[in-house]
């Protein structure tokens, strides 16, 4: 038999650590003949873009793979269409599968490509299809339900700590006021942000200010909140989720946030960061600079997880483990064991259960005022942020490996 | 006899190996007791804030301050008044070194502390003190003249060519035509973007464009190059220094760039990036991002480049072996005598010939178009960029030292 992998939804560092498991632990066993990549995620299996990764890829690449951000096999936002309403692009999926010789579909990505994942499986089953659906995990949002964290997570939070206690240095070498607002990613959850707070572990006392999408946000308060952290240090540092949102009426609405028109009419919308930074502005005066951290989050594989990496690949190699035991509709899911040692298991859970669902950062860990997060996340984070992989460089800088499409 | 040091402007990854560097070179030399570090930069001499480094810093704080980023010693962005204004400021700066017997005073920094050198040794000179200046160059700008380049431009270059090179591939995973413009540094001269141009000796094809303040930027045309590169590949990047200005008359102005106008009634000045983002959005109408790199540019350490690292610490060091020769109102610059192997030697120049004057990316490296830029200038490049630090960890996370004020 023959299988095939994809990659979908938005980069992060490891998701090419699980296109190699899926590759790796295909290529190892015995029942599987060639591993397929499908180009541009379920695109390439609807217009037979595959590509033959047995027949491609050296052990050399395969390092190089490793250390590549983004996917290497492309990526698509394509939501497949109910069956019931629209059955011909699902037709097309398996008569290509079958000319393959594929049977089995390995889908890595976030909430959208495990609806995919639910979408297929039930129709090759309801079809009486030999062919299995699995998913493999990744977001670098963490945001998914039952399992313990997310490959792509660890390595996007060691990104966003590393830098931030850079800017920290940065922005403390003056003696006049300041506040400085670092912009993270997460529109609907403030894992990411949150993760901020494990600087903490080494006796940084920034970032001073956490702000999730999970509470409310009120800019007076903010205000004060500066204000009073201004008495005791000229620095302040914020860290902010892209997704928190000004709710106060003052400040609220079109008027603040989106209310710059361009020359053609467009309205255009202030990512939190900048609004925040003309806030202060206005109000408090003092010297102030918002960061957005924009797309390093989740491709600054220079500085990835080697334990985010490892558990990646692992995840690939195990999705490849259940269908080869007959499974189809399921993913991966880590359970913590323990944090000192970190100790983690991987099993399966149903796509069903974890596809169109959102785990929010919990609210006990978050303080009572909403503006910071307590210590006891930090032993959450810590585990996952460790370790380097050696990075293979040429002229200095790393190798990555583009596939020949 | 004593010395003291101290680290002015904007910080760079390698302006505390300067420190490094006039430190131990004053901690072996047996004609100076103490190493004085001056808060705040001139300030802390101005205020009596000083401290002893010879008592304070261990081998360990050594090694964890050279892969700090930002200045142990804090920074400020004062200016020395003419003396012939006001000169008492001066008396205050020499009636302090006189009481800790400080009898040499090193500034790291770029133009404007250059400045600040030249002046005191002026000052110190004609009132016949028997006190040296020397200024040790710092700017991740790489405008200094004379130099063929700055400690701090190394690391900065290659942050950005290293994070360049992620983005590529975080922008190329889809198949639709997109834009992707990164905003550089760089107010006054594109050295920094230009760098970015050296990731084609790992075969990389973009940056497709590269603007540089030092030509003029024509929008329209701009518009033409992403169309007629939209028809070859569908993730176009683009590389743009924060100083380009937009003069088309149709575009430039209150109207276009900074049009927006707040709540309050404040104007609000876009960056180049975002302004081009827009203006792609209005005018192409594809997927457009644009990224700023931000102050991650000067205080990405864990990135530096140890080249940079060694010159800045030996600039540092040959600054207290000027002083010790006799010499005032000096800087250290860098001749590059050979390429491949990179050799260059390090050598002397009056501040007063470096401060305030502006050394320009060389208008023969820049293309016809003034869209890219010419091969030539890689093997300047390249050899800046090499090596890394082995950064100590805590954690997971760099140490990073911070000096009690």
């Amino acid at each position: 038999m023959n299988i095939v992998v994809a990659q979908s939804g938005g980069p992060t560092c490891v998701i090419n650590a699980s296109m190699l498991g899926v590759f790796l632990k295909g290529r190892e066993s015995e029942k599987i003949e060639k591993v397929f990549g499908s180009l541009n995620g379920i695109e390439g299996l609807i217009n037979d873009n595959l590509v033959d990764l047995t027949a491609t890829l050296s052990d050399e690449d395969v390092e190089i793979i490793r250390q590549t951000p983004a996917t290497v096999l492309g990526s698509c936002r394509y939501k497949l269409p109910d069956m019931e309403k629209d059955s011909a692009v699902y037709e097309k999926i398996v008569k290509n599968m079958k000319a393959h010789n594929i049977s089995a579909f390995f889908y890595i990505g976030g909430n959208d490509s495990m609806d995919t994942v639910m979408k297929l499986s039930k129709y090759f089953g309801e079809n009486n299809l030999d062919i299995r659906a699995i998913g493999v995990p990744k977001t670098i949002d963490n945001d998914l339900v039952i399992t313990d964290h997310t490959p792509g997570f660890g390595s996007a939070a060691k990104y966003v700590t590393t830098t931030m206690q850079e800017i920290i240095r940065d922005s403390s070498v003056y003696s006049m006021p300041a506040v400085t607002i670092v912009e993270i990613m997460g529109r609907d959850t403030g894992w990411l942000t949150a993760s901020t707070s494990l600087l903490r572990v080494n006796g940084e006392k920034a970032p001073h200010l956490i702000y999730l999408p999970e509470r409310e946000f009120s800019v007076n308060e903010f205000l004060d909140d500066i204000r009073e952290l201004h008495k005791k240090t000229p620095s302040v540092i914020v860290a902010v989720s892209e997704g928190v949102e000004i709710t106060d009426e003052e400040f609220s609405g079109d008027d603040f946030r989106s209310g710059k028109v361009d020359n053609f009419g467009h309205k255009y919308i202030a990512g939190i960061g900048k609004a925040l930074e003309e806030i202060i502005t206005n109000k408090i005066g003092c010297k102030v600079r918002s960061i957005e951290l924009n797309v390093m989050q989740r491709c600054s594989s220079h500085l990835a997880s080697l334990q985010d990496i490892k558990e990646a690949e692992e995840v690939g190699r195990e999705a490849v483990c259940l269908a080869l035991s007959g499974f189809t509709g399921k993913t991966l899911v880590f359970n913590r064991v323990s944090n000192n040692p970190y100790k983690v298991e991987i099993s399966s859970a149903d796509v069903s259960k974890i596809a169109n669902q959102v785990k929010y950062f919990p609210a006990e860990w978050i303080n009572e005022k909403g503006n910071n997060i307590k210590d006891e996340a930090i032993e959450y984070f810590l585990p996952l942020i460790q370790g380097d992989l050696e990075i293979k460089k040429e002229n200095g800088l790393p190798k990555h490996y583009i596939i020949e499409k």
